[in-house]
């Protein structure tokens, strides 16, 4: 990724999401970790709409690492709970686009690789519980940081739906120990973004050979007395694009979401 | 509907999930409610497959009545959170026809109607968290009284996805007004199957003429300083077919579920 030429908000947590994505819309390619306190994020993936019924299929059946918060109508940018500005070609900071399940380009404006009845899927992002674990004074490494958030393919293989497949991916926070039990339980009331860890401890056991090494984000920052915490992740469905090969998809760049919307305690229960 | 020829067993909630399917194969034909206690129970709908998208992206869009547990493959009976010894089309004890959004036939036994390529929906249903309610000491007057939960058609719209749109359905129970608070905490730790209520009191906001008159399962009991607490229902999948007309749909009969072999606690959070 080249760095990108417009400056990053001196304070992202501030904008409203319509600033936000306005300044995403001109080309700013940052992680959006802490932007928009309080509105959700989202997790892109579009397929043409032949292939939108065994996605949404893949992501029921995978609730953890796959939670539908939006589907838009065929060809549609905005709806449901974008913006009325929103453009989902162009709200995120970066995309990815898959041609067979290889990367075939990054590029901060998908508009010119949508084709006409492609169905844009928003999935959970685990940044929607990262306020709530602050305002609980859990800390949150890779904001306090400025990186992004370390994620990592692991060996588990997601229940395959239709022609998709593909093994899951997980976020990871290191949690001082004595935090692991508040981290769990509030994380755990929100379902629609990942809810409660999947693995907490040995990375091994994931199949993670080295935790310094992410398979997208930054590297972790951990402190002495840190238990790694793992939580499924919305980029699984381009783990799911590189196993399963389909002739076209566009995903986000990790870490680099659709700023939505809808506020995150749309999103808590009980 | 005509009185079954079988007797119900003594204790229903004692039943396996396996024992209770092997009664209702034989075409028993009872409400379930407080049937094996601690498995979840599950609305069904079946629709061929050219409409499955369009049902799966309604049931994603309309979460709170139609959260969607399991989706059997194509032509497939059993599978998921259901036994080995499922038949999905006969473990309901009675299944409605509907061709053309209209009800064509009541049966225990929906095989001979099955087409190649049904794909089958299970959908949450609010008996799992029932138990939960009873054991907190809220009581649940229609398994008292041994009837079906009271059904009404409400005025609410749900959230229309291709070409399916159709009005709310909802349950009610009639809850102590002291007890009210208690009854939308537990039932808010259970998203999966239908969570926290949708409207606590006046029947009459929801288009509800006459709550003794509900549109599907028994008249309700309702004792002195008692709220009517209403719950979104899975039978709401049933309102759509009767308004979006599909060929063909098949679903269970109000009331009378499908018993899986997913135990309730599966889907409390946190």
């Amino acid at each position: 990724m080249s760095a990108s030429p417009l400056a990053p908000p001196s304070d992202p947590g501030a904008l409203t999401p319509a600033e936000a994505r306005a300044l995403l819309h001109s080309g700013l390619d940052v992680p959006t970790a802490g932007w928009s306190t309080g509105f959700a994020q989202a997790n892109l993936i579009a397929l043409p709409r032949e292939a939108a019924f065994d996605f949404l299929l893949f992501a029921q059946r995978n609730p953890k690492p796959c939670p539908v918060l939006e589907v838009l109508e065929p060809g549609e940018f905005h709806g449901g709970i974008l913006g009325a500005d929103s453009d989902v070609r162009t709200d995120a900071p970066s995309y990815r686009v898959w041609r067979d399940g290889e990367l075939a380009e990054e590029t901060t404006d998908a508009r010119e690789h949508w084709t006409e009845d492609m169905v844009a899927f928003l999935i959970g992002c685990s940044f929607t519980f990262e306020h709530p674990l602050l305002a609980a004074g859990v800390p949150v490494r890779h904001i306090a940081a400025g990186r992004n958030v370390p994620m990592y393919r692991t060996s588990v293989q997601c229940r395959p739906a239709g022609r998709f497949s593909g093994r899951q991916v997980v976020s990871m926070r290191a949690i001082p120990a004595a935090q692991v039990a508040d981290a769990v339980r509030i994380s755990s009331r929100y379902p629609s973004v990942h809810g409660a860890p999947v693995h907490v401890g040995d990375p091994a056991a994931l199949g993670i050979a080295d935790l310094d090494n992410p398979d997208f984000g930054d590297p972790p920052v951990v402190d002495d007395g840190d238990v790694p915490v793992f939580w499924a992740c919305g980029v699984t469905p381009q783990s799911m694009v590189m196993e399963s090969s389909p002739p076209l998809a566009i995903t986000h760049s990790p870490g680099k979401m659709i700023i939505t919307d809808a506020p995150d305690t749309m999103y808590q229960v009980p």
